[in-house]
């Protein structure tokens, strides 16, 4: 056989890995969000999805890789239910109600089984050392800068006072975010999201 | 011989059984605040104390029950560090400053290793089932309670207004000191605790 005979099949073979590949990445996502992402061992998610632990090591290669590809998938189910829906929203006081609404239902569609993946990651992962907290850190500080872009865009149009300090009142936003996640999660009580949209609806009123 | 010589060789006894116990329910909690209380396995503790496994195992039987006892264990510290300062300023405003800065001291003097030993826990336990999940429910609500009624009494001496909702109130300021402690231990950045202080002042100052 010529190459070009093979290659339908290799494309097949490896459009076939790539789907395992996302596949095992969803169940971590969803496994890490519970138990942490500490506890996603090679050996606990074989046992998860009922597959053999030497077809996941070939996979990942070692548990840290597992890790940090698990916080890019989770990243991308983030920025699908959270990042896209307040994008689609006009800047300013409009997309910052949209991202907050994105976050809230994103928590009460129990899009992670175990609430917010990156609440769970922060808590997990701050006091810990090493590859997995480096990218904890960094992506932190990116949705730190992203949220204050939203907050920035709000004052610039005039529909926060001039005066406002944007780090302050994007840490007061998120803070109540995810408390409201942690409670949610801990008390199973859609309340406490009406209590978080409260807060946030609060905190930017008294910005205005 | 007869009892009463027995008796002070076995309070001897009994006695350094005590002070082992609490010695290894304290080393429980600083490695718990950094790895989690699920990573705190009987055969972990033993290596980082230097004992044996059989050891720890007489002293609780089970992870299950030493974990229960971790927990109870850093209420205690909690309580010294937390609580007890705020129970030394007279009720109202005060004591709730006393709370805050309290709080902010005992992260900033890194009382736990690992920051608040309670933030970490209860992003920890709060998807999982179980005893130690029933537990952080259980402890949360009467923190929650606590808090409420130090709030409470600030409205009820007239330093807040009397349509503030204590709940409500108590939601922003507690999801302040937590996501200072959480951004605190991630960032390493005692700048964040001042943030945290400012946060709380300025929602204080809201309901004023």
């Amino acid at each position: 056989m010529t190459n070009s005979e093979h290659a339908p099949d290799r494309r097949r073979r490896r459009s076939d890995g790539a789907r395992t590949h996302a596949a095992i990445l969803d169940a971590a996502t969803r496994l890490a969000s519970v138990e942490g992402l500490e506890g996603l061992t090679l050996g606990r998610l074989a046992a998860e999805l009922d597959v053999s632990k030497s077809g996941l090591y070939a996979h990942f290669g070692s548990k840290e890789q597992l890790q940090l590809e698990t916080i890019d998938a989770a990243l991308e189910v983030f920025g699908r239910e959270v990042i896209v829906p307040a994008h689609e929203a006009p800047e300013g006081l409009r997309r910052l109600e949209a991202l907050f609404e994105a976050y809230f239902s994103y928590l009460e569609r129990w899009v992670f089984p175990g609430g917010c993946f990156f609440a769970s990651l922060l808590a997990e992962m701050d006091a810990r050392s090493g590859a997995v907290h480096e990218k904890v850190v960094a992506s932190e500080r990116q949705w730190l800068r992203d949220f204050a872009g939203y907050v920035e865009a709000a004052r610039s149009l005039g529909e926060l006072r001039a005066d406002v300090d944007i780090e302050q009142l994007v840490f007061e936003l998120y803070a109540c975010m995810e408390l409201a996640n942690y409670h949610f999660v801990l008390f199973r009580d859609p309340a406490v999201l009406d209590r978080g949209r409260r807060a946030v609806a609060h905190i930017v009123d008294q910005a205005r």
